[in-house]
C-alpha cells in the first residue's frame, strides 16, 4: 500500500514539476507550460519508483527508455533532469536559448535524449523499435516508456505503432497517453472519452487501463499493472487537466504553448506552492545483462558477379546484405511486405532472428529503424523507392535525431516499366538529398552493390540506396572498390569532346550512347556517379576541364533535385566546395518531365527521353556548337 | 429475397470479372489476376445492384464514385468497364501498354477513374475527402465505394480514414476490405482474422459487418445493411480466396503479381466455365440533384497592407484565403489542428460549413483534398510546412491522380526560432519542387502573398505556399502584380555589380545587404524570386549579364534543392529553358548547411550564414574576384 509520505513526496515532486516547467518557459520567454503540467504528476511517479535508469551511464544496456512523443513538453522532461540531479537550476534558464541543450523540444544533444521529438505521433513508433530491441535482439528485460499528448493519436503513424507493438508482444512497451483534452487549438477530436481511446487500444491488442492522470494512486498501480503483464503492450490513458494547478490555466483553452510573463507565474508560483529544489535518487537497473549477441561474425565474403552476366541490383543488395549479416551481428534487416522484391528476403532466410517484417507501414519501418539504432544496432529498412516517400517526416526527424540508418528504395524511375506511375520513385533522389547528414548511393551494377552496401553500414547518418528493378550487365570486375564519395569513369580518352554522367539505370544508356557516338568518330567520358550525395567534384571538374565544359546528365528521375542537381552544386559556389576553373561550362540535364505511363523499360526510357538515343542528340548538340557562347 | 435467376447473373458476371483478369494479364505478360479474383463476386453485385453511376456522364453530381484502393487489382477494374460496356475486350488487351489508357495501376487517364490508385493505404482517406464533399458540399445522396484489400490496413492513413470518416458521420461512405488473407510476400498480418478487423472498425465508430466474400447473398444483404444505416460510415469484412475459383491459384502463396502462361490461362478460363460476353446495365442515379452552392460569390477584395507595416506572410494567408472565400463559393480549406498559427482559422470563422478540421493527420488532410477536389472542389490544406512532409507520398500520388490541390506550409525555415528544427520546414522546397505539375511559391511580402494566394485558386496541379512565421516588413504597394512563374526587381541600377537572389525571408536579408554595400559604394540587384517554380529565368538571364555573372541566392532551407537550384536549373540546358548567353556564370549558394538548434530568428539567420552579413560577404568575394576565373 501506499504510504501516506510516499504520496506526500511524489505530490511535491509533482509540483516542483509544474513550477520548474513555468520558470524555465518564463525565462525563454516561450515554450509550453501547460502541456507540461498536465502529466507532470505521472512523470513524478515514474522517476521516483518506476524509471530504471543510470544517469552516469547513459549508454547501459540494462537502462529503461523515456521518450517523450509529445516533444513540446520539453520543459517537463528538463524539469525532470533536475530534479534527477544532472541538469542544474542555471541550465534549465538556458531553456531556447542560443547554444543550449535545452532546446525547444528535445534533442540527443543531451546525452539523455536517444531520440528527437517534436513532429507528433513519433515517439511511439520509434518506442517499438526501441522494445524489438530489448526484446528480442538485447534480451535484456529493460521497458520503454512513451508519454503521447492525446492529439497526437490522431496521426496513422501511432496505430501502426499499436498494430506492430501487439503483433511483436512487446510486453517491454508501456505507453501513457495524457489526455489533457485540449490541443493547440482547441478541444481535441475525442476530448476526455478515455473509453473510446481504451476500446481502440484493445482492439489493437493492448492492455488498456484508464486512470486520473492526477491521483496518484491510480498512477502508481496502473504502472504496477503496466510491469505486471507479460503477454502484450500496456496503454495508461490518463485523463489530465492541461495547466493542471493553477486555476488561471488549469483546462482553459487559449494557453497552448505561451509562457507566462512574470506577473502572472509568481501568482502561479505561489499557488503550487512555491519553489522547491528536491532531489530525487533515480534507482538504477538492477540488471548487469549485457545484450545477446546474434551470432559469430565471420569475415566478411561479399557475393561477387561475373563481368557481363546481367543481375538487377536490387537481387545485388538482398546477396551482400547477407553476407553483412554474416560479417558483423549487429546488423539488422527490415522490410515494408516487399522482401521478395526488395530481395531483403534473403537476409530474411538466413537470420530470422534479426529480421523484422514491418507489413505495409513505412512510418512505423522507419520509426523502428530509428529505434533499433538507439541501442547500436545497424538496421537497413527497404521498400519499393515510391514508398519510401510515405516515411519522409520521419526520415527528417531521424535526421534531427542524429540516427544512423540505412533505407533502401527499390524500383526507382521510370524503367521498372508495366506498373506505371504510381510504382515509380522519380523524386527519392531530391527528397533524400535534402535530409541532413545524408549519404544518397545508386549503383549501376551488381559488384558495386555489394561493396557500397558493406560501406553503408558504417556509414553515419542517413544511408539511402537506390536499387534498380531490371537485371543489368556487370560492368565491374568483383575486386574493384568504389568508395563513398567517388565515382567512376567508365570511358575515356585524351580526345573526349563531351561528358556523359550517370548512374544506374541510366549508366547504361550513356553506354550504349558511347559506342554509337564512337561509331561516328566522337568520342565521351563516361562517368558514373554513383554517390550522388557526396558527388566527385574534383573527377566533375576534371571531366569538364578535359571536354570544354560539355557535360550531359541524364537521370532516371524528375528533372529537379536528383544527379543534375548534384552536378550542378558541383560547380556552384557553396561553403568549402572546390572552385570550379575550366572552360565555360555547358550542362544538359536529361530527366523525366512528363508524367509516364505503363510500357516496357525501353519504351518508357525513350519516350522520357533519358535513353541512349536523347544522350547522342545532346552530345551532339554540345559538340557541334562552337565554344563560347 | 434474392432469386436464383439474380444469384446466377451474379455468378456469372463474377466469373467473367475474373476470366477477364486472366485474360488481360496473361496478354500483358504481367499483372495481378489473383487479387483480382478475389473480390470479383463482391464488383459483381455492386456493379448490378449498387453502384449508381452514368457511365455516359461521369460528372454527373449524382453519380456514386467508386474507388479502387487496391490499385493492383485494376484488371478488375477494367474487366466491370468491360461490364459496363464502356470498354472493349480488345482494349482489354491493351492493359499495360504503351499509350494504352489501361495503366498497370489505375489513373485518371480513364474518364471514370477520379483519382490514382497503387500506393496502398490512400483510396480510403481519398474516399473520406469526396464523402465530405458529398455530404456537407454537395448535399447530395451518392455514396462513395471503397474497396481496400487487407494488407493495406497496415497502413496508419487508413485508420486515419477510419478515424475521421466517423467524426464526420459519413455514412454515405461504405468500406469493403477484400480479406484473401494474402499478401505480397505471404500471409497478412491478421490473416482471416475477420473478428479483429470488425474490433477495430467498431472502435473506430464504424459499422462493420463480417461475410463469406463468395457468399453472394450475404454480399447482397451487407450491401443492403450498409445503404440502410445513417449515422456511421459502414465497412464490410469480407473474408474471400486469392485467385478464387482456379484450384492451380486459389489460396495459395506465390502467386502475387503474376500472370498466367498460355497454356496455365488456358486451363483456368475453362474452369471458371470459359469467356462470356456478358454486359450490363449499371443503373444511372435517380436523382437530379445540384450541388448545393455554398454562399454567393462577392466579388474580390483581397487584403491590403500598409507599406512599412510589419505583417507575417501566413497572417496575410489566413486573410486572402477567407477573402477568396467570399469571391468563390468552391474555395474550401483543411488544416491539420494548426489552424491559429496558419491562420487557416480566420476561413473557418468566416466559413465553418467549408472548413474541415483534419486535426493532426497530415496525410488524411492531403487525401481529403484530392477528395475534395475530384467534387471540382478548390481545397487550400495547410500546417506547419515540416508537417506537410508527413504527407509526401500523397502528393507525390496526388499528381499522379492529375488532382489539382493548394498546400500551404507555415513556419518554414529556421527563421522560426525558438522551437527548433523539428518545427523547421528545410527540405520542403526541394520535395514539392520534385512533384510533377507542382507550382511553388514563396513570397516576402504581405500584400504579394494575397495576390499569390489568390492566383493558387485556379491554378491547376500541385500548388504549394511556404510561409513565414516571423513579421516582416510590407514593401510591396497592394496594387502591385505578382504574376505566377515572375519575380520582382526590388532593387538595381546600372552599376550593378552583383545580383543578389532571396524569397521569403531572405529577401529582407539581401535588403539589409544592400543598404550596407551602398553604403561601401558597391551596388547590387536584388531579385525578390516568390515563384520558385516555375522560375523567371529571362530575368535570372538578364541579372547575369547585366551584373558580370555574379549571383548570389540566399535562402533559408537545405542547400540541396530549393532556391539555389531553382536558379541553377534556370542556366542549364533543360528541354525548352531559354539558352543564357551572357557573361560566365560564378553563383554563391547560401543555405543552410548545419543542424539548426534554438535560438533567436536573427541568431539562427546569421549563425547559419543566411543573413545580411552573409550575402555582404559574399558580394564582396565576387566583385573583388577579377572576372572569368
Amino acid at each position: 500500500m501506499t504510504t501516506q509520505e510516499q504520496l506526500h513526496q511524489w505530490y511535491e515532486l509533482a509540483q516542483q514539476l509544474r513550477v520548474d516547467s513555468i520558470r524555465a518557459t518564463t525565462v525563454a520567454g516561450s515554450g509550453h507550460p501547460t502541456s507540461s503540467m498536465s502529466p507532470a504528476d505521472i512523470m513524478a511517479v515514474l522517476l521516483s519508483n518506476y524509471l530504471r535508469y543510470d544517469f552516469n551511464d547513459p549508454q547501459n544496456p540494462n537502462n529503461d527508455r523515456f521518450i517523450l512523443s509529445k516533444g513540446h513538453a520539453a520543459p517537463l522532461l528538463y524539469a525532470m533532469y533536475k530534479a534527477a540531479g544532472v541538469i542544474s537550476d542555471e541550465e534549465l534558464f538556458s531553456l531556447r536559448q542560443l547554444g543550449s541543450r535545452l532546446e525547444g523540444h528535445p534533442t540527443p544533444v543531451l546525452p539523455w535524449v536517444d531520440v528527437a521529438t517534436g513532429s507528433l505521433g513519433q515517439g511511439l513508433p520509434i518506442g517499438v523499435g526501441v522494445a524489438l530491441a530489448g526484446k528480442y535482439l538485447d534480451q535484456l528485460p529493460y521497458h520503454v516508456w512513451v508519454l503521447l499528448g492525446d492529439s497526437e493519436t490522431s496521426e496513422g503513424s501511432v496505430w501502426e505503432a499499436f498494430d506492430h507493438a501487439s503483433h511483436y508482444t512487446l510486453d517491454n512497451l508501456i505507453a501513457i497517453i495524457d489526455v489533457n483534452r485540449l490541443g493547440q487549438r482547441g478541444q481535441t477530436e475525442l476530448g476526455w472519452n478515455t473509453q473510446v481511446y481504451a476500446a481502440r487500444a484493445r482492439a489493437f491488442g493492448w492492455q488498456a487501463i484508464e486512470i486520473d492522470g492526477h491521483n496518484l494512486i491510480e498512477i502508481d498501480q496502473a504502472f504496477s499493472a503496466a510491469l505486471a503483464v507479460n503477454d502484450r503492450p500496456t496503454v495508461i490513458i490518463a485523463r489530465t487537466k492541461k495547466g493542471k494547478g493553477v486555476a488561471s490555466l488549469e483546462d482553459l483553452g487559449g494557453w497552448h504553448g505561451k509562457a507566462l510573463k512574470a506577473e502572472q507565474e509568481k501568482q502561479a508560483i505561489a499557488e503550487l506552492g512555491g519553489e522547491r529544489q528536491i532531489k530525487i535518487e533515480v534507482s538504477k537497473p538492477e540488471e548487469q545483462g549485457q545484450p545477446v549477441f546474434l551470432g559469430n561474425p565471420q569475415p566478411l565474403q561479399l557475393p561477387t558477379y561475373n563481368q557481363g552476366a546481367k543481375v538487377a541490383t536490387r537481387r545485388a543488395y538482398g546477396d551482400a546484405l547477407t553476407a553483412l549479416g554474416a560479417a558483423q551481428p549487429h546488423v539488422v534487416a527490415l522490410d515494408a511486405e516487399v522482401s521478395n522484391s526488395t530481395y531483403a528476403e534473403d537476409f530474411a532466410e538466413a537470420y530470422p532472428e534479426r529480421y523484422f517484417e514491418m507489413y505495409i507501414a513505412e512510418q512505423q519501418m522507419i520509426a523502428a529503424a530509428v529505434g533499433l539504432q538507439v541501442r547500436q544496432y545497424k538496421p537497413f529498412a527497404s521498400s519499393f523507392a515510391a514508398f519510401l516517400s510515405r516515411g519522409y517526416d520521419f526520415v527528417r526527424m531521424a535526421a534531427v535525431s542524429r540516427a544512423n540508418i540505412k533505407l533502401v528504395g527499390s524500383h526507382a524511375g521510370i524503367s521498372i516499366g508495366q506498373d506505371g506511375p504510381s510504382q515509380m520513385a522519380l523524386e527519392d533522389l531530391a527528397a533524400l538529398r535534402a535530409v541532413w547528414s545524408s549519404t544518397v548511393l545508386y549503383p549501376s551494377d551488381a559488384n558495386q552493390t555489394a561493396k557500397l552496401v558493406s560501406q553503408m553500414s558504417d556509414r553515419n547518418g542517413i544511408v539511402y540506396l537506390r536499387t534498380t528493378r531490371e537485371s543489368t550487365p556487370v560492368i565491374y570486375g568483383s575486386d574493384e572498390e568504389f568508395p563513398i564519395g567517388g565515382s567512376r569513369i567508365v570511358q575515356s580518352s585524351d580526345r573526349d569532346q563531351a561528358t556523359v554522367i550517370g548512374a544506374g539505370i541510366t549508366l547504361h544508356e550513356a553506354l550504349k550512347a558511347y559506342d554509337r557516338l564512337r561509331n561516328e568518330d566522337i568520342l565521351v567520358r563516361v562517368i558514373d556517379a554513383y554517390s550522388v550525395k557526396p558527388i566527385d567534384v574534383q573527377t566533375l571538374h576534371q571531366a569538364a576541364r578535359d571536354t570544354n565544359g560539355n557535360l550531359v546528365v541524364v537521370e532516371d528521375h524528375w528533372i529537379e533535385g536528383g544527379l543534375g542537381a548534384a552536378v550542378l552544386d558541383a560547380f556552384a559556389g557553396i561553403g568549402s566546395t572546390p572552385t570550379y576553373n575550366g572552360p565555360r561550362l555547358r550542362l544538359i540535364k536529361l530527366a523525366v518531365q512528363d508524367m509516364p505511363g505503363s510500357g516496357t523499360p525501353e519504351e518508357l526510357l525513350h519516350a522520357a527521353k533519358i535513353d541512349a538515343d536523347a544522350i547522342v542528340e545532346a552530345v551532339k548538340s554540345q559538340v557541334r556548337q562552337p565554344v563560347g557562347v
